[in-house]
């Protein structure tokens, strides 16, 4: 059995595990304050070109995405998604659990377009009843989206451009982010992400960490009393040191972009491989996460040796699956793939 | 500099690190459905004595009181605790996020009494106005206290009785529990509090993990659809594995209970060092975690040299600390902290 | 000036002031708990043939839905509505911010189709990653629709089918029950309702009233403590008998009845006249509520005359306007209306 | 039999009602945007002295705290309040519904000290862990109290200075205002309560109207979208003309203070009949709402001929019971109470 199931399948980069064991013993304070963290905040914050900004570590995805959406929205506000972001899809009403409705917009391949955000925000202001209805506060986006796609430099700011006209901020969710800035088809850069969000993360538990988001406010616009914040909605690691750790060794000879580099060129290779057996993709990703329309045979024979990821179905006999290279994807793995197709 | 700050210190027990590394590319599924999750469930039921439960791992203590709280409070429901207890005082307002509320009765020491506990359920009941009051619908202690202390085994006795007279789930906080059930001065088994309590948790932070608390639903009484709550609540990590490792890991030949006599042991060390130099002890605990009164010229002095908690200002010239030991604590770090006293 | 702003444009009928003002000296207990609130709880059960069922008295509809909606569902689930649905589109986020999600499905003219709900419902549970989503607990739908719109009893049957068949409660809110019951072109009663739903509410701030909905429980199913939970929620009057003894009055000689009938009776004769004068209706509306599309220069025109509300602009030079009839509107009204068009 | 049960046993002033009938036909906006409520508004801005203030009208106390509170309040702060007050003891909640604590300090008749807040604060803003803990951002009092007690002009003062010190706003829970105002026995004027709050309510419910309480914002600090809010509460009547003519009403010709002053000499008359029999008073009461000790045979036997509300039990054999005065209660009342005394 092989597994291209997630890209959280394996533990953590071996570096990663090194550090952990090496600083084992020393002595650091609790809840973030310890120097790995702060090191951590120094690097990714001089990475992403940010001279006015704050970084805090959160254990996983869903919950960041609810600390920073209900914290950075005033109570009458909303936030704008696609119909397929994460936060409207799948995290079993996090947002809405913190009072605050997400208001969806079409997806295209993953992706919201600026003018139907700007359509959303024209017609809400138009309407004249608009003081019963959800303001929208703020544009979330997913870069790579759920679907391994990626905004252009160019869609970045007309979005943005959007969120200035109608006084929203912009909360790029990063939780690929690696593989969206190391793919072979991008014009973004982390420096566009930290100059053209109010709030964005690098995820680390889909790249290379056991786990562990690294938030990241751009503009001076950290939430006062964040870490009382933090604290309140649950998410307050004792051992801030685990996530400090991690992003330390993350953020040091950019071993966060060369493992997000690696499993690119490993999911080019799958790319590659299904190609060359026909196999019809159900979108174009330039990311680590592919997916497949498979024949419903087909995928039961192949899911005796394949671990994948069931997507949908858009039919009544065929399945579309995932399959994800992540920093521990190797060329043998690849290979045995093939045996199998 | 020697550090007693807290039991949260130091990275995790070397023996898990090791499996970390030994089981770091075996490819596994998510959200705490692989093997090593499963594994450590059983080995806590077993140890518990509970045949109808169910075993959960939660990233940290706040988030797994907020969770269990919340889920198994109906919402006319709030949750008696002692007024010093760490949902009533130390949460930032977790409990009450949720949309409850923490209904005090005093703490003697850290620790409630069944007594008052039955008198304010009594008093409630006998109001007239009840239905405009919140109901007490569960019993939170912590086992040890905020204070080091421990419940007998008549006492925990106590708490159930009036629980079920009144309706409550009784909730135990094992944050600590290692070091409650080895402390030298205690009656009190681990199946002792998987059979009075309705759900309790077994606390890693604080007890040789880098993260994780497991809580056990002891009575069939799982809340319904929990993982979706998990995930709803932003508490479901992607990599189950991290926390199903550590606790597979700490309940494989009794390590958990080991490590905590470990801290025990070393705690009485400590005690001994600071009898002996006339130190006056704030409340005498029989765990990990130790408070004594200083003047605060002492304080200040002995603060060069030793890391300690600030614990609380009895008065306008003392102040209480707390010196906590855990399972990396050493002989050799009593011995240079005996320099220093 | 005359207007057809909405049904709530004027007090209420002359038989309520009535009865408060022979009954102002009375000393009655609070809270609802007065025989006035208990004799129009018998007259309501009565009137829709519930036998095991329980009246509570809400002073508004925004308020009800959000209080039946977050005490009927538990916390993983969702209610499921039409996209133009009120608790959707108009309620300012009221149910999120009971932390639950309205899970949208299209609306046709206001309506949602059973279909609709079987393949959301569907969809969900071939999910392989439902655990991850918002479980549908419920469906929502307003009986007349936001558009005036009625179901048939056929159509209601047919959701009342799909509940069951996933285990969803149905919730009817009837803030203008008595103009869908009194309508000319339906074979929905008042039984019907009571009978195919979970709850329902009676509305009375649009239907005559000052202010009050009588909400329903059909079947023995009254949230447990359920008057805590209205205070709770803000939701519990002091003088219930404002409630009380309006919906007695009201279901006293069929007055509810009557006068939703009036008002169906002046619709007809405004669809009338604005047929007359070959305006164009936006939707066939068998109710109180008449949706008419205007030329923008027509609508500015007429405005100077005749209160209307604005509804939308389905394109650049066009407006949608609403006219409602209520309890209060004379067959000179319209003639006075007549000479504007 | 007789009825002191409280001060909301009958409608309402015959006055509003009168006006209610008047103004019955009139076709006016809704949502709070009619003359009425206009006029009502600034009626009672003039007479607080407030002219940088808005007033909203709200149909119930709870309703009302539970708004205030949530909107004014960052997330991460509390309330404080007596542990008497309305919104820690008898709102079921309504307070940790929207997610922020009750911060109690001891209650003395009803009232709080500045003196005890000023060592709340003081010991949180000391205590090196309070970022995990409540922020204290709200006083909120009760004037005249739920103990019938009122502040003195110098007390008010101080708790505004120590709000001040601590950058807390000040929250006058006036539900009874009106009978503190017009008591015989204060040296505060509704100007003050202006002038010292930053918001305030005037209580109508339980001053002679159907419903309603008057919330004013007094500094020019109304929050943002305060509109939205209410309906997203909901908390917004759809006929706001309900409450905006009853306050017109109330505040015209000065029926509210004149209503509330026959109510407080009701209450001398109450008082002086008690004590001539030897009554024994709980609390010595300069409001509408006076409580007694008696005697359980003697409330048993009194019970039989006269409405009081059971308070509370200080003992075995004795029962606290409150009788109240308002608008309605007459000179003959009182001769009749004496009958049966």
């Amino acid at each position: 059995m092989i597994s291209f199931e997630s890209d959280y399948i394996t533990g953590c980069h071996p570096e990663i595990l090194k550090k952990l064991a090496e600083t084992n013993l020393e002595a650091l304070s609790g809840y973030g304050s310890d120097k790995y963290s702060e090191s951590a905040s120094k690097k990714i914050l001089e990475a992403a070109g940010v001279t006015d900004g704050a970084v805090f570590f959160i254990s996983g995805g869903t919950q960041t995405n609810q600390l920073i959406i209900s914290t950075m929205l005033q109570e009458y506000q909303g936030v704008v998604a696609a119909e397929t972001g994460h936060v409207a899809a799948h995290e079993a009403g996090a947002i809405e659990y913190t009072g605050h409705e997400v208001l969806t917009v079409p997806g295209y391949d993953g992706k919201l377009k600026a003018s139907d955000v700007k359509k959303f925000a024209d017609t809400f202001y138009n309407d004249a009843n608009h003081e019963h209805m959800v303001f929208p506060g703020m544009v979330y986006i997913s870069h790579p989206t759920e679907y391994g796609t990626l905004y252009t430099l160019d869609e970045l700011k007309a979005i943005r451009k959007v969120c200035d006209e109608f006084d929203m901020s912009l909360f790029i969710d990063g939780a690929r982010l690696g593989y969206g800035l190391m793919s072979f088809d991008t014009d973004v850069s982390l420096k566009d992400i930290a100059k053209l969000s109010d709030v964005f993360y690098v995820g680390g538990t889909k790249v290379g960490a056991l786990c562990g988001e690294a938030v990241v406010f751009t503009h001076g616009n950290t939430p006062v009393h964040f870490v009382n914040r933090i604290k309140r909605h649950g998410a307050l690691l004792a051992k801030g040191r685990l996530c400090g750790i991690q992003f330390d060794t993350l953020f040091t000879d950019d071993l966060y972009f060369n493992i997000s580099r690696h499993a690119i060129e490993m999911a080019e290779l799958l790319k590659e491989a299904l190609k060359e057996k026909g196999y019809k993709f159900y979108i174009d990703s330039p990311t680590n996460q592919q997916f497949v329309v498979l024949d419903d045979s087909k995928y039961e024979e192949l899911s005796k040796n394949v671990a994948m990821s069931f997507w949908e179905k858009p039919d009544e006999s065929h399945t579309v699956v995932r399959l994800a290279t992540c920093w521990s994807t190797t060329k043998e793995d690849i290979e045995t793939l093939k045996t199998y197709l």
